[in-house]
C-alpha cells in the first residue's frame, strides 16, 4: 500500500477502499473545488397522492428500495447503545441473500456486536464510521475486510454533501413519525431527543426508509426529518431500548482528582475572562464537564452573569441553567438524558441543531467557531498539543470521533484529562493516532496543573498574575513519567492499515494499524 | 417563433429565452430523469471564524458577491406590496453600471413599479416570476425584453432545485437576523411571518445576502433561513412597510352574492362528507374563503367535529379556530394578517411550512394531496373545467399563480367564483390562458349554482338527494350569457409571446400574448 506523509508528518494511504485520498494539508489549507452531491430528481407522480407511504415490514421496504449486494446502507445512533434497528436491518439483508454491503452508521455501539457475524460471513464488507467497543476491537485485530473511515459528526455530513460517499439506502429509526415520513425524536415512548445525525442521509440518499414505533396521523410536529425526502415508512413494535438511550456518564464526577480538574478548568475560564456577560460554552456530558457546569452556575449567580447560549449534548445540568434563566438558549445536537429530551420537547429555547448547522466545515461557516470555550477529552496528547480520541495507547481502536474534531474550532479549546490512566501517561512524545492538530488546542487541564499552548501568548499573558498552576507541557510530562515509571512502551503494531482518520475537510490526518494479535 | 401544441391543445414556444422547453404532457406524465442542482462546495476557510458576516451596505455586499451584467438576481415577496428591498437592490445595480440582469422574484407587486424604468433602460433584461399589476400591464403591452416565465410557488422551488434556473445572487429581506445570517420573519418590528419563499434560493444560489432591519446577537431563534447558507448580512433601517405587509383582502365578504357562494360552498362540503372528524382544508385569505371558515366553525361547534389541520395563508379567523381547539394545527405558508404573525411566533401548533414541504412536485410527495378540500378562485373557467388565474378576459397579465396550481392536487378542489364580473361571464368556451387543467378541478360554486365536474361521479351520486343547486356547467354558462348579453368577444391579441405559464412539473401549459395596445 502506497503511503503518503501529510502536513502533520503522519503517513496515510494513497488509496482507501479503492478511492484516491487527499492527505491533510493544514488548517483551512484544503480548498474544495467541486460541487455538492446531486440526488436524482424525484416526482410526486411516483408517490401516493394521499401521502401514505406505509409498508408492512422492513423486508418489504428493503425490497421496494431494491436492496442489492454492494450497496451502501446507513443508520444512526440516536439511541446510542439502545439501538435495535441496525441489527434487524442487516439480519434481514442476510436473509435476502445480499453480500458485501457497506454499513455507514453515524456511530456504532456495543449493542451492534451481532454485526461481527455479518462481517465474518460477508453480508457486510466493511463499516465506514465510528467503531466503539467490540466492533473497534474486531477491526483492530485486522479482521475486517476494507478500511474503516473515521469521521467526525460534521465530517460525516460533509462527506455525504460532497459526494465522497453515496448512500444507496438509509434507514432512519424515528421515535415518532406520520405516514408521510415526517419524523421527530422528541415525542413517543422511545423519545431520544432529535434526529440530526440522519439529516444528510435524508437529503442525499437515493432511498430513505423511516422505521418508527409511534405512528401518528399527519402532520407529525415537529418534523425534524422532512417526509418530502422519505420513500417508505414502516411501523414496528420497538426501535430502541429507552433505558439505554441515556448515556451512562451523565452524572457529576465524584472522583477527587477529576473534581480538581473541574475546579481548575472553571478557575481558568473565570480568570482568563471567558466567563463574561453573554458568553457561550460547550462542555459535553462527561463527569468533569458536568462538574464545571455546576461550578459555573455558582459563579454566574454570584457575579450576576448570564450566558447567551450553551451547546449541548444536553443533560439535566444544562436544562437547569436554561430553566433558571442562566442562559438564553441551549443549542443542542444530542440529548444525553431524559431531562434533555423533555426540555427539548417543551421549551422553544432548547433548540435542536444538526451536524449541518453546527459542524459542517464545507458550509458557509458553522456554529463551532462562535463558542467561547469548548471542554473536551482525549486519550493521548503529544508535546505539540496534537491529540488522540480514537485509539488507546495499546493501539486498539475503541472510540468514535463524535463532534470532537469539529469542536476544536471553538475560541478556546480546553482538554480536561487525568495525567495518567492505568499508570499510562496521557502526555507522550507522539500520540498513537492524531485526531486533531495541536494548532487548534489551547489548554490542557490535568489534576497536576494546566498547560497552555505557547501559541496562545494572550492567555499566558493574561494569566501571569493568577494563582493558577500553569506549567509547561514538558514539565507535566516529566512529572507524570516519574510517577508511572518512565516513558511508556509504544504498542507493537502491524503494517496493516485498518482505518483512516479524516479531518473535517475530508483530507486524511492519520491512519490506524492493526494490533499484533 | 416555433410553436408546439401541448397535451391540452395549447400552443407553447419551443424556445423561451433561448432555452428549449417541454410542452405539457398531462398530469403526472412528465417523468424527470436528471439530477438536482449541485451548488459549489463552500468551505469555512472562506468565512469569518467568529461567524460575523456583517458588511456595511447593500452596495458592499453586491460588490463582494461580484455582481456582473447578465446575472440572475432573486428577491422575495414576504412583505408583499410593502417590500422596499428589491427596488433598493436594483437601483444600486444601476449605479454600479451593470446591465441585462434577470430579476427572479418569488412575486412582484405594485410597489415594484419603479422597476419599469430599469426594464426600459436595460439594467434589467426581463423578469422571471409573477407579474402583478403595473409590471404585468407593462409586459402585456409587449414592452419587456425576454419572456416572463410564470411559475407557482411550488414550481419556483422545483425550477431552482432542478437547475432550470440558476440564481447568481439572492437577496433575502429578513425581519430579524443575526450576524451569521440565521433569519426569521416572526420577530422584530417588521415581522411578516415566515421566509419560506426564499428557502430554495438560500439553498441553491451561488451567493446569499441577508438584509435585515433587526439585528440580534447569535443565535437568531427560530432560524427559518439557516445562516450556514448565507454569505453576507447587511443591516439597514427599513426593509418593509408593516402596514402593507398585511394583504388587503383579509376580511369576511359583505357582498350578498359572495356570502351566498360561501354558504353554498360550506353546504357542499358538509353534504358531501368532506367535513368529517379529522378533516383538513385550505381556504386562503379571500373574502369568500373567510366566510366559509366562519360558517364551518359554527357547523363544527354544533356537530362537535374538529379538524386535524388547516392550511394557511393564515388570518385571524384561522388563528381563532386553532386557539379555540377546532383544529390541531395550522400548517402555514404565508401569514396574511398580524394575528397570523403573532400566532406563528407564539404557538408551536401554528407551524411554518415552505414551498418544498407543501408544493414541490419534484419531491418524494408533498402536502398538497393530503388536503380534503381546497377552496380557490379563478378569473375564467372553460367547459372542460380548465381555469385561468393570471390573465383577465381582455388578455392582460395582471396576477401571479401563487400556490394555486399546487393546491389543485387537493382531494376536492372547489373554485368559488362570481358567475360574471363587470358583465363579463366567467364560464367560457375557451379561457384566455390555461393555468390549471380541468382534470384536477372538481367543483365550481357560483351565486347561481354549483357545477360538478362529470369526472367526479362519486360527488354527483352522493349529492343527488340534497337540496344543493347542482347544475351542469353548460346550463350555468347559458344563463350567465343571457344576463350579460351573449358570448363575450375574445380579446384581440398580437402574436408576440410575452410570457409562458409553467405547469408544476416544469412543462409549459400555455403561453400569453401581448395585447394590441
Amino acid at each position: 500500500m502506497e503511503m503518503i506523509k501529510n502536513a502533520i508528518n503522519r503517513y496515510v494511504p494513497a488509496l482507501v477502499n479503492g478511492k484516491a485520498t487527499i492527505p491533510y494539508k493544514g488548517i483551512g489549507k484544503h480548498i474544495p473545488t467541486g460541487r455538492k452531491a446531486a440526488p436524482p430528481i424525484a416526482t410526486c407522480a411516483h408517490y401516493p397522492s394521499d401521502g401514505n407511504k406505509l409498508v408492512s415490514s422492513i423486508r418489504e421496504a428493503l425490497e421496494k428500495c431494491e436492496l442489492r449486494s454492494g450497496m451502501v446502507i446507513s443508520t444512526h445512533h440516536h439511541f446510542r447503545d439502545g439501538d435495535l434497528v441496525a441489527n434487524i436491518v442487516f439480519k434481514e439483508a442476510e436473509k435476502m441473500g445480499v453480500k458485501d454491503l457497506v454499513w455507514f452508521p453515524s456511530a456504532s455501539f456495543p449493542c451492534h456486536a451481532p454485526i461481527i457475524e455479518l462481517l465474518e460471513n460477508g453480508v457486510i464488507h466493511h463499516i465506514e464510521g465510528s467503531l466503539n467497543g467490540p466492533l473497534g476491537d474486531f477491526a483492530s485485530r485486522g479482521k475486517m475486510k476494507g478500511t474503516a473511515v473515521l469521521r467526525s459528526h460534521g465530517g460525516r455530513y460533509r462527506a455525504i454533501q460532497d459526494d465522497d460517499i453515496h448512500i444507496d439506502i438509509t434507514i432512519i429509526a424515528a421515535p415518532t413519525s406520520d405516514p408521510f415520513g415526517n419524523s421527530n425524536g422528541v415525542e413517543g415512548p422511545s423519545a431520544c431527543g432529535l434526529l440530526g445525525f440522519a439529516l444528510a442521509d435524508s437529503q442525499y440518499a437515493d432511498r430513505v426508509i423511516v422505521v418508527t414505533a409511534n405512528l401518528v396521523p399527519f402532520p407529525c410536529i415537529p418534523w425534524q426529518i422532512q417526509g418530502n425526502y422519505v420513500d417508505y415508512v414502516v411501523q414496528i413494535d420497538r426501535i430502541g431500548i429507552p433505558e439505554k438511550i441515556v448515556s451512562g456518564t451523565t452524572q457529576i464526577t465524584k472522583s477527587p482528582d477529576r473534581l480538581l480538574i473541574a475546579e481548575m478548568t472553571t478557575q481558568f475560564m473565570v480568570e482568563s475572562g471567558i466567563v463574561h456577560e453573554g458568553f457561550s460554552i460547550q462542555a459535553g456530558a462527561g463527569g468533569v464537564s458536568l462538574a464545571v457546569i455546576g461550578q459555573l452556575k455558582e459563579y454566574m449567580k454570584e457575579k450576576n452573569i448570564h450566558s447567551r447560549f450553551m451547546r449541548g449534548g444536553s443533560t439535566q445540568y444544562l436544562v437547569n441553567l436554561l430553566e433558571e434563566g442562566y442562559t438564553d438558549y441551549i443549542l443542542d445536537g444530542q440529548t444525553f438524558d431524559l431531562d434533555g429530551v423533555r426540555s427539548m420537547r417543551e421549551n422553544p429555547r432548547h433548540v435542536w441543531t444538526s451536524p449541518f448547522t453546527s459542524y459542517n466545515y464545507h458550509g458557509k461557516g458553522n456554529f463551532a467557531g462562535m463558542i467561547d470555550a469548548t471542554i473536551l477529552g482525549a486519550t493521548e496528547i503529544d508535546l505539540n498539543y496534537n491529540a488522540n480520541v480514537v485509539t488507546h495507547s495499546d493501539g486498539r481502536l475503541l472510540h468514535g470521533i463524535g463532534g470532537w474534531q469539529n469542536c476544536l474550532f471553538g475560541k478556546c479549546v480546553i482538554l480536561t484529562v487525568p495525567s495518567f490512566r492505568d499508570r499510562i501517561p496521557i502526555i507522550l512524545d507522539e500520540v498513537t493516532t492524531v485526531c486533531g492538530p495541536g494548532d487548534l488546542i489551547d489548554v490542557i487541564v490535568t489534576e497536576r496543573g494546566i498547560a497552555i499552548n505557547p501559541r496562545r501568548e494572550d492567555l499566558l499573558d493574561s494569566l501571569k498574575n493568577t494563582h493558577l498552576p500553569i506549567r509547561t507541557i514538558e514539565d507535566l510530562k516529566a512529572e507524570v513519567e516519574d510517577i508511572c515509571g518512565g516513558v511508556p512502551d509504544k504498542p507493537e503494531l502491524s503494517d496493516n492499515i485498518i482505518a483512516v482518520v479524516e479531518w473535517v475537510d475530508g483530507t486524511l490526518i492519520d491512519s490506524i494499524k492493526a494490533i499484533n494479535d
